[in-house]
């Protein structure tokens, strides 16, 4: 058992001292990071949150101090009380290498075994180690920044938000399942049987509702579940910078978030945001990059050369244009060397997102070279490589096919060369854009009815208003997506405030009226009593942590984060619970005990 | 539907303007608080989160926009645009009284049936109406006052603990079931059938991995759950201020709470806390207030008279002392001529508390009036009177007992004269007191075993180590509750930081030593690698603001609280949901769906 604190004061932080300390009797505490035993003197790198120090023992400092220095092992928790000396061989790579800390008298607080895992920066170690140990995995060094960073940035956020006017307000964890979007995760009610909470997906409804209630400015920094797969960087649980504002248009939802994003960027990474953000339309996105959220730290934009190919033999191209889709180019820079065997698998990866297949041109110094050259004549040739911005040296890479399939495997395609080129390795820009005037309804073949792109509640454009009826597939919406590097840093759109509207808009998903007052009643009665016009958005803060810790593991970002399996490999959660708690909740599970 | 911004900005909030603004042309939007037509004016009292304006519209002033005003309805939402103007006949109950607008043009943004409830202060309606329309209730501004203290609240806590080096840190909503303490509420695991999260019902272990991980101070404003049947001023979610500090004793975590304390109340209800707030150990609250939440806004403390009534013949005094229970008494000042149907209601109130009954002597001006004085010499009257601190015109109640039921009874009974004679009535005090040196156990009659007081991490005082293991329940904990006027309003302690003495804890609370580490283990592990000596505090943050806001029903400090079913009667939660989602869950529920 360690010894007690018995009234022993910290009055230092380790890595806050420096040679103005000099001379000064300080108390530090703090865990082991590296024990030496050179004879008559053992040194202790000792380790707090903010840095490390240096401490001295010595027999002729103090003979029992030293002695039980000596006894001190890695990961070890002490405190030491001594005087600050100048070291006599200063260590510049430390903000504390200038001084060292005289151990004149120490405590072990606590003891440590010998930790499973370094206590160290860019540790190498299993994921599933580091995830069992994490409080472990927390000691280290570049963990502790992150998590410093992040409660920065919350308070930025927090105190720009308030500045503006918002307030913090809660909204319910115990909510309602409302089955359109991600799957809920749900609570079970012991005082209604057979009926279920939701944990919300996000605050949406809720805040809507608080502009009903004349809040004019809401934030909240809250967590929000979905209960789906897991992919890389998706957690079950996650956080959203969650706002909404009344009386407002696009426009000032944008400049609101633009100085957040100024502000942030400015005080956590020291980058100088260029306001006005440019704004692209989704319309621009695809065509361009294939991406409602294209990164635009470097060019190789899809090219139309339908019109150029127009009358080419080809049968792919002219099959393609004539089932009325589209045939586009991506022209790779300085690529025209290429082997056949890449080439082959950029086409095997274009398949993946149901191309076809993958046509390309090679413009080398002496000749044109590619497979389906014999289809077009000299002009002909000449036209496509202009339209498609080609010269000597290039590579052009061709899908046909309808628009969709186009353009989404031409902007995978995209990416995948840049990776592969390496084409950002050295680059360090933060390129944001707005994406507006997305489309307000897509088609899910699937479930065969239309579906809201961002959310039922999303605001269709004033121009677009007449065509919900006739053509509601080209109604643009009054949403937006601030994106970053080609990530979704977030979104939101103005609102329907107007209960006749959303009733439209639940229609045109197919919902029937009844099932549209079952599900979302509270919002169309609340529509009844004067709404103001509103709207916002939401963050995914984990995912600009991420940008501002300069991580791409969402893992690194959340404390104490799930695997993939939505499983905590620390606590063990998710866990058997006794039976008598099933009882009182009126469940049963559907399955055995011993299959677990 | 309503008529759209189309660029018209808001230049001015409503509560806003004052003289100095005469003359200038602004914009303000809100809602109709009262329209009145005047003839050839129409008047509307416009209303938003900041207050109330007068807008003035005049058939010489503008006709359409006349026309327009006079359509608007309470609840209409509208923006209006037009010159303030100096009032001819002020009103001085309203900050903006001196001034109206002159309205040149009106939107109606959106129109509004009539509400089901009044948008008015101090609301008498019905509290399941209130919820059903909760957006409308919110309109109300005492209501909107609420939530403005809430989020003032909220910010000056936060900024008070940044200031102090407290990082904001995010804990897991999907925990682990840990069935000590109250029901957690579960949530089903879809990757791993038949198992279950639990949502946290505080963050009590994370935070204790947190000091472990060396973060030093860790602060969160998180909700919390619990699944138990709801008393008054209970919610299944609520909201905890949550912290935890490294390196400290108790005097540490308590003055960080008491410059807390000191500038919230200072801030929002402009009090000056004398600080240090005066300490008191459990015992002595008890002994005194028969209670460990004592409101010390007033005396009337319980009085031992266990050694002036000895010698006396009267058998219930006798054997309550003979079975090592005491005698103790409450002098009511002033209260000699109560009534006998009023004190014999006293004496139903207190066997609610287990008490067999209540003896009580009258001392009135002439003579002592009490059915048991007849077992009393007059000198042993007078000893038990010196004893009891009672004085001519006092009323004494008298209750002989084990000690527990005679404190707990007069502990209520104290609490319940000072009601009924309104002692309280007046009383703007804020009464702050520590509550120290708890005991760490109590014994639990039902379960037949020893829990903790506070929870099982709680470390025992150094002077009562020894005792753990010959007298465990008389050993005091390095625990601490910060109470207001009777109300506590937050509660911490120092931790256990040592694995031997954390599993010692666990077998006095009859746990295995496996059981232990199946539930706790990873605390166990955790404490294996030099954790660091810590101690923290929660306080219940709607109860905080309870205080703040002057109101004593916690759903109006909650945006959308549940009813004592746990329901919300807004948004109709819990509800059923699809078979899908079940089947999906691997869980069936236990009840027919008819029987909902």
């Amino acid at each position: 058992m360690g010894e007690a604190l018995n009234g022993l004061r910290r009055t230092m932080m380790c890595g806050e001292l420096r040679e103005e300390h000099v001379s000064q009797k300080v108390t530090v505490m703090g865990w082991v990071q590296r024990k030496r035993n050179l004879g008559g003197l053992v040194f202790i790198d000792l380790r707090d949150r903010t840095g490390i120090l240096q401490v001295m023992f010595g027999e002729e400092i103090n003979k029992e101090a030293f002695e039980k220095a000596d006894l001190a092992k890695s990961e070890y928790c002490i405190a030491v009380t001594g005087e600050m000396v100048r070291r006599e061989s200063p260590n510049n790579n430390i903000p504390t290498g200038m001084v060292e800390l005289k151990g004149e008298s120490i405590k072990i607080l606590s003891e440590s075994e010998t930790p499973p895992i370094y206590i160290k920066e860019n540790l190498d170690a299993a994921e599933n180690i580091r995830l069992k140990y994490r409080y472990l995995d927390l000691r280290r060094p570049d963990m502790q920044n992150i998590f410093m960073i992040r409660n920065k940035a919350n308070k930025i956020v927090r105190d720009y938000l308030d500045e503006n006017g918002f307030l913090e307000m809660e909204t319910p964890m115990l909510t309602k399942s409302t089955p359109e979007g991600a799957r809920d995760y749900l609570v079970p009610s012991r005082n209604y049987p057979g009926m279920f909470y939701a944990l919300p997906q996000s605050p949406q409804i809720f805040k809507q509702l608080l502009m009903v209630s004349g809040f004019d400015k809401y934030y909240q920094i809250v967590k929000c579940f979905r209960d789906e797969d897991l992919r890389a960087n998706r957690q079950p649980e996650f956080t959203q910078i969650d706002l909404e504002m009344s009386f407002v248009e696009v426009d000032d939802v944008i400049a609101l978030n633009e100085g957040l994003i100024k502000k942030v960027f400015k005080e956590i990474k020291g980058i100088d945001v260029q306001l006005p953000i440019k704004r692209m339309p989704f319309k621009e996105a695809m065509e361009k990059y294939g991406s409602d959220k294209p990164d635009l730290r470097f060019g190789m934009e899809i090219k139309n050369i339908t019109d150029a190919v127009k009358g080419s033999e080809f049968a792919v191209f002219k099959n393609a244009i004539a089932n009325g889709g589209s045939v586009r180019a991506l022209t790779v820079e300085g690529a025209s060397d290429m082997g056949r065997k890449k080439i082959d698998k950029l086409g095997e990866f274009v398949k993946t997102y149901k191309a076809k297949g993958l046509a390309w041109i090679a413009c080398k110094e002496e000749e044109i070279k590619s497979p389906i050259a014999k289809f077009f004549s000299e002009e002909e040739m000449q036209n496509l490589l202009n339209a498609a911005g080609a010269k000597v040296g290039d590579l052009v890479l061709i899908v046909a096919d309808v628009d969709n399939i186009v353009l989404q495997s031409l902007g995978a395609l995209r990416l995948e060369i840049a990776k592969q080129l390496e084409i950002l390795k050295d680059n360090n820009e933060f390129n944001f854009v707005w994406i507006t005037e997305f489309p307000l309804l897509e088609y899910d073949e699937e479930e065969k009815r239309h579906v809201a792109l961002h959310h039922p509640f999303t605001c269709p454009m004033d121009e677009d208003l007449e065509l919900l009826e006739v053509d509601p597939l080209s109604v643009r919406a009054k949403a937006y997506d601030i994106v970053l590097n080609g990530e979704e840093l977030g979104g939101g759109s103005i609102r329907i405030h107007d209960t006749k509207l959303q009733q439209k808009m639940f229609e045109l998903l197919g919902f029937s009226k009844e099932s549209a007052w079952e599900r979302f009643g509270f919002l169309l009665e609340a529509f009844k009593y004067g709404p103001p016009p509103h709207g916002g958005l939401a963050y995914g803060f984990d995912r600009m942590v991420m940008f501002l810790a300069g991580t791409d593991n969402i893992k690194d970002v959340i404390a104490f984060p799930k695997n993939q399996n939505a499983y905590c490999p620390m606590s063990e959660a998710p866990n058997l619970v006794d039976d008598k708690q099933l009882q009182e909740l009126c469940i049963k599970t559907d399955v055995k005990k011993e299959e677990n």
